[in-house]
């Protein structure tokens, strides 16, 4: 697939002066349109050693305005992103709407120099991939544009491309015995790029090949095709708000109404007496576990979902009261921020993913996707369809990072709900979270009550299944909720021991 | 000045179950009502090993409402962190405006620690608190409300606290060796902490020194006093707000006109020939510095100020062009997002404070406080005339880690502005760069003169001067900010061989 990046491609000065000139103009004047738009772009340079990747990103910051645009150069990650899940660095680096971001060393240079380094086999590399794609599926699904560019080198090109910059003290430096080492291995590093480049390119992501040897001509011709990419997606992004109006949603999913939260015992219930024999007993165990789970380097993120007043925070204070506030953080899900929403919705819980033994807790979280955003109308079928598996996937990398997740619904039903909202309004400090729009929510207990049963249904998985809560008995609802991360702690801590 | 926490205050069972009840519902009615207020409230529990620093924290994550707090736990620092001036751990995690920032472990840590262990001598502390005092006085002055809270312990109080914490094997693991080393330099920890105390109690921002022996006491008498600092605050934020229309302004400065801006000679400009071979010279130049810097891990900030149309986008392109785009960014500075307007002014500049060797340019920057929030009013005189020292603070930290720091202002007159403007209509790419705004500024030049004259009177240090560009030639401009770059990178690398 690399024989069309052989041909010996070249530009000359004098065109390329040309050429470039113009080039440049057009970049400018289409970022110009871009800061407009409702997306971010994507640009991934990469390719063999010697292929000229730093040239051709100079170039490009030379060429476009470098106020929106920046350039992502990830090498060794920090201890800061060591202790989240390998996708975090570049969670934190996605570009905004309007903007370009380009990397250099992407989420391939690992997958890649593992592989070619042996360090990985085909299957491990073959999830990688998977991952990879999930991820820019996810950012393409919302209107982000990826733009992937390999610079190509023939393997005598690399080699002289190589001695030419030991050559020049001026460039000397760039070669290191890195560089040596990966030499002797161009056959292996093409072979494994030639699978990567097959599996990941997609409709909406697809791979550029380049011919690196002559800087000018790999500069223009990356150019030049960000150029024509940017220009397609903003026509595409018009035409799109202009259509639609007219466009149909999909049909309705047509998952059948379960009945998980029906099925509930909702008349379970604990004594006050054994209430507080049994939360002391959990608190003092889950202070121990909390930790070992620290002392080991083994961070959790906790999910509360359910319905207004069924007392969420009540739950995660009976957690937080045994541990050590110095080791979690409540982070409570309200309206995103400028910059949360100018970013994919999963970004702004990916910023609050623990360091290494630490525990985040969510009140509120990205099932909000698929609660408040479908039933208010807030976001559209396509995308609160797409999210259950988008979100499947995001949990997976935390698991993968050896993560606990636990994920409540506190169920309580509607009449217990009216009276707690009365009791609350009777309470001064409690006032205030009562409102008139959470009388409104309960008008459609029955809209919410199919979301949630089509959440649970499709987003429990063997390894970050949903804890059904029965709720209408806080004390119950309590025990049961610090219990299970009881359990759950013994269980990690024992697997790893 | 401890003699007042050694009189072995406690609070019995019963007593502090009834307190503590009252307590909280007024913590969560005042937090409740903080959430509306436009400034951020900081809380520093510090204090001898032993007493109960944990316990409090954990008792205040109880009352309060922890979506709106959060616990900042700072030991030691992150790669990220270290690479970067000493304070910007700290400002990274400063809760916004309206929320709870608990830190444990905080600017008091290091100080005290290093100068207990004689890692430190007295002037080098006290060059340290005067550093803590300056960024206090910087919060306090927006507004933040700082509570801090010293827990106190007696030597045989100690002695015996960290005894029975050693026996209990639920707390065992609590004791560290450092503890018991602690301990023995006791008296000096003592005398140190009086010190500091004494010399960081200020006004906005005193110190509460608090009993530790009993943690129904302590806790009670730190929320205590969180309660009723905040209640105060909000009380004073609003009668301000009442009377704000009555407030007279401080007068206005009485800095006389300088005229350092009338005393540059614009005609100096460069042939074309000239030009062309002085910018590939020091283009040259400067790729091989910002090699070596990067090699040494010093970085630079670049600060570009200058009149509409002064070049300033042109003179960083010409730097730009012969640095690596993976070692810089280019910041600018526009309308702030809301997560920067939820801080100090000077937060959003902190953030982009480059790692070790990498190089940050702001096109725009801090000094638009003095500009265009002077001339244009949306700083208040007392805002704008105290940022001219927080300014220099804040540079200073710079420097003190080693940052290599220029500030360049680009100084057309106005009827070279005009003519640009005019050209700029013609280029198609450029159109969108000139707006009825522009025209509008045009109107306040004297004002903006004198604010520019001013800002470099007072901000022009020895250390980070100002560097005033003649820049109605654009080409003399271009290779005088180039020129001056390298020979700060020299003089800096020259010093560190």
């Amino acid at each position: 697939m690399f024989e069309v990046a052989e041909l010996g491609h070249t530009v000359d000065k004098s065109a390329y002066k040309e050429k470039s000139a113009q080039l440049r103009t057009e970049l400018l004047t289409i970022q110009n349109q871009l800061r407009g738009c409702p997306f971010p772009v994507i640009i991934i340079i990469s390719g063999v050693d010697g292929g000229g990747k730093g040239e051709v990103i100079n170039k490009l910051n030379e060429w476009l305005d470098p106020h929106y645009m920046r350039t992502i150069a990830l090498s060794e990650a920090s201890d800061e992103e060591r202790e989240r899940p390998k996708f975090w660095r570049y969670w934190r680096t996605l570009p905004s709407k309007g903007t370009i971001g380009v990397y250099v060393g992407s989420w391939y240079s690992d997958p890649i120099a593992q592989r070619v380094y042996q360090k990985s086999d085909d299957n491990t590399l073959q999830a990688e991939l998977n991952q990879i794609n999930q991820l820019e599926e996810l950012l393409t699904n919302d209107n982000a544009l990826i733009i992937k560019c390999w610079l190509h080198l023939k393997k005598d090109m690399q080699v002289k491309r190589l001695k030419q910059l030991a050559k020049d003290p001026a460039t000397s430096w760039r070669v290191t015995d890195k560089d040596r080492q990966h030499l002797g291995l161009y056959d292996d590093f093409i072979s494994v790029a030639e699978n990567v480049l097959t599996e990941t390119s997609k409709a909406a992501a697809p791979w550029l090949i380049v011919e690196g040897s002559d800087n000018r001509y790999s500069s223009l011709t990356v150019g030049q095709h960000i150029l024509e990419r940017i220009r397609r997606h903003i026509q595409r992004h018009e035409i799109t708000v202009l259509a639609s109006a007219d466009l149909a949603e999909p049909p309705a999913s047509q998952v059948e109404q379960y009945n998980l939260l029906d099925a509930l015992d909702l008349s379970l219930k604990l004594e006050k007496s054994s209430y507080r024999k049994q939360l002391e007993k959990y608190q003092g165990k889950l202070n121990e576990l909390s930790r070992h789970a620290l002392a080991a380097k083994h961070s959790s993120i906790l999910v509360f979902e359910g319905w207004d007043a069924a007392g969420k925070g009540g739950a995660i204070r009976r957690l937080t009261e045994s541990m050590d506030a110095r080791h979690y953080q409540v982070i409570s899900i309200a309206a995103p921020t400028d910059e949360e929403r100018a970013h994919h919705y999963l970004w702004r819980f990916w910023r609050h993913i623990p360091r290494a033994g630490k525990v985040t807790i969510y009140d509120r979280s990205w099932y909000g996707r698929v609660l408040v955003e479908r039933v208010e109308g807030l976001a559209k079928a396509e995308q609160w369809q797409r999210a259950y598996s988008e979100i499947i996937n995001f949990e997976e990398a935390m698991l993968a990072h050896g993560i606990v997740i636990m994920k409540f619904w506190l169920h309580i039903d509607r009449d217990e709900q009216l009276e707690r909202f009365k009791r609350r309004e009777q309470i001064s400090y409690k006032q205030f979270k009562i409102t008139d729009e959470d009388y409104r929510n309960r008008e459609k207990w029955s809209d919410y009550q199919k979301a949630v049963n089509e959440m649970i249904a499709r987003t429990s998985t063997s390894k970050s299944p949903w804890l059904l809560v029965e709720a209408n008995d806080k004390y119950h609802a309590r025990v049961k909720v610090i219990k299970a991360y009881c359990e759950a702690l013994e269980k990690m801590l024992d697997e790893h021991n």
